[in-house]
């Protein structure tokens, strides 16, 4: 039995795969990947595969990066970690710090998957409403297609059908408003057009509404796993005016289109100088860490965090989670932050993103809504084959590409650091593997 | 400014510590650590504090542990990170097989936050009856003042009043069944009939309600954070009987318990020769990594894995998180286990459990219910001093001491490797600290 035989078949009896029904297994292939090198991951028997999703979008600047590993083991001589309530260390308040620059939001609160910064977000929001004696204020409202995490909180206010359907007993209720993705716009009408009709949707159920809001929760400019679904930013400035009036919090989950994904460092700052000026609170998690470690945060105001700074103890947010705040992940992210004011991160990727768009307006394949913002391009493959998101996921595999379509929308979020090669493997690869896929 | 001040300054403006109402450190230090060694924490002034409460419960083999540092060490010059939809590694397959050989429980489901692992075991218990036809099965039952984590789907579990009543309108309505916490035992009621009486009232309970019931999730031996609530092992027999005639699963929560906390590798081995025998499912954290990095996991049955597996997909499990078996993570998971294998760490912490009980049991204060498990050692102290907890904290951190009483409950969790001097200074500095705080 060769290393990969042995070792996936391993996996199969021990590992319970994520987000998988483990039976498709028996018809397609686990790959069992031995080390990365930039762009690129090496099974156990040598063969490459370019991570044209990232590792499930949490890789920024490629596998086996040299600043952010150094920066790991820098800290591992130092400290692993502390309990974060009555402790504190550098490299949390350095990234704290950072944050609060980069978004005009502070006070960070920590958690390690991205589903905890959701679930703190809302929480906070909500105990936020409880702690001005606004106790009616405990309802949430996203966006149709919204994705923001599995866990019961979470989950209550994505609407990804095989996500939630299943757990509907479980869950709060929340109400979900028009998405505006712009496939969704009729003929004729602008992304822009289509984004105020939304937005005046938007402002309908909020008037009616608002006394029982707390927060209407948004994925900004991409709602990722809608299908990269893409939406124009006047979206945000228009929901931010609507929920301002009506005294609902929003908050916006970069925890996909965060660190540069989307073209700017944030995707708020598409609709407005900074975050601060779209959203009350930002969660963050996945490219934080460059890909290397589990981190979330979610980030505020000074009003959110003034109004729970109070002498009783059960006014405070008393929310925790073990590792917050782990010095180890701290200093991936610092390391991440640097080498974004290392050098012209965005600049780089506006370059690449551009040949990567070319490249795709020459396919002679069946395909519809070409789509890119910044580092994610998307397009969706008109065919009537049934499984076609599996069918199109293997035979990538065979081209040496990680390719994961959602549906029949085909998309690249590759990390920052594509060569010329990598871009033409990408672009050669995808085109095959949709093809032999049709 | 010193070097301290400086850091914990920024830390109070910059970071939203966890469960911590931030006004309190007007008055209440927060201590900035620069570095770590063995059981001992070291603040920027170079001030030792003994670490214990093991840095919330999650290390094990003290801080820069080497064989776990350099375990991450040659990882992170391996592979960093890889999706696991779809991909495995050989750490997460490793880790996987070890925990099933340990507990008799297999296909291992993983997350990084504690929390995450209650949800999913939650999810998958329901899910897992949905798919078997009982849909409805969709309730949750758990012990009073029972910890499962903040989430709000690990909070609807959860039963500790600071953690919950503020998010009333947000969880889940559960069930909390009788405590068999010994402390709440008659006057001359032995532990063992007070649990065997606990029993008999979760019988009556799961005989009227079995056929709504999914689960009853428990923290196995000592529930943390309702103060360190010991009882007796027939308590989890009883409860598993029961359960399993009423077809009601049991999701052992060994977040803080597990890796030898209580005496034995898992918690529930005090009740029988293998976790699979009380447990249906089994949640993991903290200690899994040796305090170095947020990981958990879930653990369960052969019957639990095959009732998802099947052609459609959404009877399949599909949650997932992004950092799902972060390979650096499960390498420092395994080098924590390698240390179990390299010597017999339970017998020596039963000479030093020893120790430290022979040592209070010589204390003169006012206290009741001195209690331990393996190395969880607990007493109450007797004062009607308001928020002694808080002022005994604050005493021992001047004693260089990082202790945290819960209420009136005093405890030890500390690092498995304390030195006869660690021992001394935690002796007689938590005597000075209570004495103080009286």
């Amino acid at each position: 039995m060769s290393g990969n035989q042995d070792l996936l078949q391993r996996s199969l009896r021990s590992v319970w795969h994520p987000c998988t029904q483990m039976k498709h297994h028996e018809q397609f292939p686990l790959v069992p990947i031995a080390r990365g090198e930039g762009a690129w991951l090496y099974d156990t028997e040598g063969k490459a595969y370019l991570d044209a999703v990232s590792s499930w979008w949490v890789n920024l600047f490629g596998h086996n990066q040299p600043d952010i590993k150094n920066a790991i083991k820098a800290q591992l001589d130092q400290l692993e970690h502390v309990m974060l309530a009555g402790f504190t260390h550098l490299p949390v308040v350095a990234l704290s710090e950072k944050l609060a620059a980069l978004t005009g939001l502070g006070h960070a609160f920590y958690g390690s998957d991205g589903a905890s910064a959701t679930e703190i977000a809302l929480k906070m929001s909500f105990h936020y409403w409880r702690n001005l004696g606004q106790a009616n204020k405990t309802k949430f409202i996203s966006l149709q297609n919204s994705y923001h995490g599995e866990t019961l909180g979470a989950l209550s206010v994505t609407d990804v059908a095989v996500f939630k359907d299943t757990y509907a007993p479980l869950i709060l209720q929340s109400s979900q408003m028009p998405s505006p993705d712009s496939r969704l716009a009729e003929a004729g009408e602008s992304e822009e057009a289509f984004a105020i009709r939304c937005a005046a949707a938007l402002e309908t159920y909020v008037a009616a509404h608002h006394e029982t809001l707390a927060a209407l929760i948004i994925e900004p400019m991409v709602q990722g796993a809608a299908g990269m679904a893409m939406y124009h930013p006047i979206y945000l400035q228009r929901a931010r005016e609507i929920c301002h009036r009506y005294q609902v919090h929003v908050i916006a989950d970069e925890i996909a289109v965060g660190f540069g994904r989307t073209g700017t460092m944030f995707a708020c700052e598409q609709a407005a100088g900074q975050v601060s000026e779209i959203a009350d609170f930002i969660c963050l998690s996945k490219g934080i860490t460059g890909g290397y470690l589990p981190l979330s945060v979610v980030l505020t105001t000074d009003a959110v965090y003034q109004a729970f700074y109070h002498d009783h103890t059960v006014k405070g947010f008393l929310h925790s989670h073990s590792y917050t705040g782990n010095p180890l992940a701290c200093s991936a992210a610092l390391a991440t932050l640097q080498l974004f004011e290392n050098s012209d991160v965005l600049g780089a990727n506006q370059q690449v993103a551009q040949q990567l768009m070319a490249a795709v307006q020459g396919y002679d394949l069946p395909m519809q809504h070409l789509r890119q913002r910044g580092m994610i391009l998307a397009f969706d493959v008109i065919t009537t084959k049934p499984h076609f998101a599996r069918a199109c996921y293997a035979a990538a595999l065979k081209q040496g590409l990680l390719l994961r379509p959602i549906g029949n929308t085909v998309y690249w979020m590759p990390p920052y650091c594509l060569d010329a090669q990598a871009i033409e493997h990408l672009v050669h690869a995808t085109r095959a593997a949709v093809a032999e896929s049709l």
